[in-house]
């Protein structure tokens, strides 16, 4: 009945910060002394780790993170298209995973995906618990949902979202909303709310949610039911709200030992991420934020992995820990397979260019060697540092397949006469001809 | 022998002014202020406003714009697939158009895209001076460029890009460059002062360029040769150091009655882009700033569009006027038709997100318009109003394609039980029998 968080206030360095630390190229203690302080979490269920995982940090002291959110619904998907999915996310580099399935053998979905993975595996326990129930939140009661986080613990879920932060008196300040509650987890619990007039359950009970989240050292993953839906109600009184409640929550699960990390916005425009990431930051102590793009904009359905990334870019440059995802079927239909590829590949995108932008140790030395290998017209080399190498070498090859382009010095886009980087060369060797290009400083006409 | 800029001088009203200043909807008397400053540009060569030009402002005080660079090179493309793209990058939205062909027929290409387009067209003469040369860059005498601007002039070209900042005591700030000059004109015009060691003859003929400008009201694309190529070279010396000569050519360019804008990076890490749009707009006096991306990393060679996406976002934020797109093909071959759309759409979304984030007049409302018919569950209104109509549609019909699905108050993500908006309308109409969400505020438990 211990939690990362305990053994690290301890002072004691468990095999999961050695394997953090070292993936990270950091050191033990720091992992160490990050997690005490509760910036750091590593959500690692005991089950789990008695499995395939392999320990994931999310903090500031680490890279930036990116999440994956596969799982069927009731109109669409089964076991094995949800297996596929997980195997698409985690090779293209999906840090964590939630399976967010609400449609059927959700039990048995799980259990395979948490069997077959790797990362740490993520839910919003509420899913399940209502389709137990039949499909009607008012017939909820405490203690169904205590008994399903106890059920997903021990089946090894590593990370829960619990939408602690919403409450009966702030209802009202999404009123006036253009789009209302946009978070499922949220609107079932307001919906709750409202039927029996009372305050939000998963907050009153919070306490005993905790006794069974340290049990298994169960992360918690703070839901943010308020989260604003579109442009219209970024940064409104019902999000920060919210907000304002799960610092509380932080504090509150950091005293009784379990791991804490709080979600965050949605959409919100780009002039108000830096905002959102600070103040964030600031009320929940330093808590690892973990975010749902941003979208930038509402105008771009079939698009929202690029109007999110540009978003999550921002948010993680600011002091996000974790992107979740957000595919091209957003707002349109469950993603499938290639779905979350694309989603993968443009939030590597975004947490890489944080991380670049953090000047993270090391984070620039893969940019540079693409760039070495592209100034060097080592096309191979190119593709094998590449996000995707498949894909770039089939843009390469769809005009120049043949073996012999791949040493050469253009592509098709310029052609050979028009390669830069090939004119450079041959500018450097005149200049290596001439005696450098340095001396010219001195003889301009 | 007049211009935009010397009207507007002048005190008068052009009938272009007229023009931008309704599709804008702002006032004429502020775009004719604009005009006069230099912040604003209205690339509208005289030979193409008889034709079907529909003059365009680019600059601070309208929306933000996009180019999307088409042409041919001499590896692939014709000029039947250059029209298609013509036709597909104004389709989804782009404000001009650049004509890059190096390849075959580029006269005839580009006077069929001239008599084609609604759009400015921008070219880079030297690419054709080149062809014409016979491809050795070395043989070229001054007035055989000259010649070319003329040449291009005559036809209707509305902007072009000379690279007039590049100088030859500049030249070894660049020997140490992970990727040396990535400008093909640049490079070339590089390649010309070593073999000739003399100063830069676009530069020491910038008068004679100026004059044939102002003959046809040419607007200035003051190239940047030096433009960084990765990120191991942004903001290096080499860069700020023509941006100064930029700067002095903006300044001489308009004392001799002709429009500029000025051209930018190219790569650059997320946290400097901030800084380079504020630099560029001190030392080019407001000029618009017409930048390429920038990419803010260069690990995702086939996703470019999306690397770029990001930081055009954020450049268009801080002060670019036009945003330059990249297409998923960058660095790996010539785009074709799907690849124009996938890139104009990309930076329709980066330049709309920029407008919502400064804030323009009415930016907002298309965002709001749509997250009122997706709350509403007006599925056709949503793709109406989206980017990419199509592709909104065939999404969301991948999974529920019948008409009755048109108005369900559920798609395939969440399927019916799980559809937030549809559970905060339920909550809306409970509130309304209990008198009102507001009234919860004084009964939590």
């Amino acid at each position: 009945m211990t939690t990362q968080l305990l053994q690290a206030r301890a002072g004691n360095i468990t095999p999961e910060m050695e394997f953090v630390a070292k993936r990270e190229n950091i050191s033990a203690e720091l992992v160490r002394d990050e997690v005490a302080t509760g910036r750091l979490v590593i959500p690692a269920n005991k089950v789990h780790l008695a499995g395939r995982l392999e320990p994931m940090g999310i903090g500031l002291a680490t890279t930036c993170k990116i999440n994956a959110n596969i799982g069927n619904s009731a109109v669409t998907s089964d076991s094995e298209s949800e297996l596929t999915k997980l195997h698409t996310a985690v090779h293209f580099g999906a840090d964590t995973v939630m399976d967010l399935s609400t449609g059927k053998d959700i039990d048995s979905i799980r259990k395979k995906i948490i069997d077959s993975s790797p990362v740490p595996i993520g839910t919003v326990p509420i899913y399940q618990m209502l389709e137990e129930l039949g499909g009607t939140i008012e017939d909820m009661r405490p203690q169904h949902f205590l008994d399903m986080v106890e059920h997903q613990a021990k089946q090894g879920v590593d990370y829960m979202t619990v939408h602690c932060g919403i409450k009966l008196e702030h209802l009202h300040l999404s009123t006036h909303r253009v789009t209302g509650i946009v978070s499922r987890g949220g609107s079932l619990i307001a919906k709750w709310m409202m039927a029996h007039r009372k305050q939000n359950p998963l907050l009153t009970h919070f306490d005993d949610l905790c006794a069974i989240m340290r049990e298994y050292d169960v992360t918690w993953s703070l839901g943010d039911g308020m989260r604003p839906g579109s442009i219209a109600d970024a940064s409104d009184e019902a999000q920060f709200a919210e907000l304002d409640v799960l610092g509380e929550c932080t504090m509150r699960g950091r005293e009784l030992g379990t791991q804490v990390m709080v979600e965050g916005p949605g959409h919100i425009p780009l002039d108000q991420i830096q905002m959102n990431m600070e103040r964030q930051q600031e009320i929940c102590d330093g808590a690892p934020f973990y975010v749902l793009g941003p979208l930038v904009t509402d105008i771009a359905p079939g698009y929202d992995h690029i109007t999110s990334a540009i978003g999550a870019a921002m948010a993680g440059w600011h002091g996000a820990a974790m992107l979740c995802y957000v595919t091209p079927k957003e707002h349109l239909g469950l993603p499938e397979n290639e779905d979350v590829k694309q989603g993968v590949i443009a939030y590597k995108i975004s947490a890489h260019a944080a991380d670049v932008a953090r000047k993270r140790p090391g984070a620039q030395d893969r940019d540079d060697a693409l760039s070495r290998a592209r100034f060097g017209f080592d096309w191979n080399e190119q593709f094998r540092l590449s996000l995707d190498p498949e894909t770039a070498k089939a843009y390469h090859d769809q005009t120049l397949p043949q073996d012999t382009f791949k040493s050469a010095h253009f592509c098709s886009m310029c052609g050979p006469k028009y390669c830069s980087m090939k004119i450079t060369e041959e500018i450097r060797v005149m200049a290596a001809e001439q005696g450098g290009l340095i001396q010219l400083a001195e003889t301009p006409e």
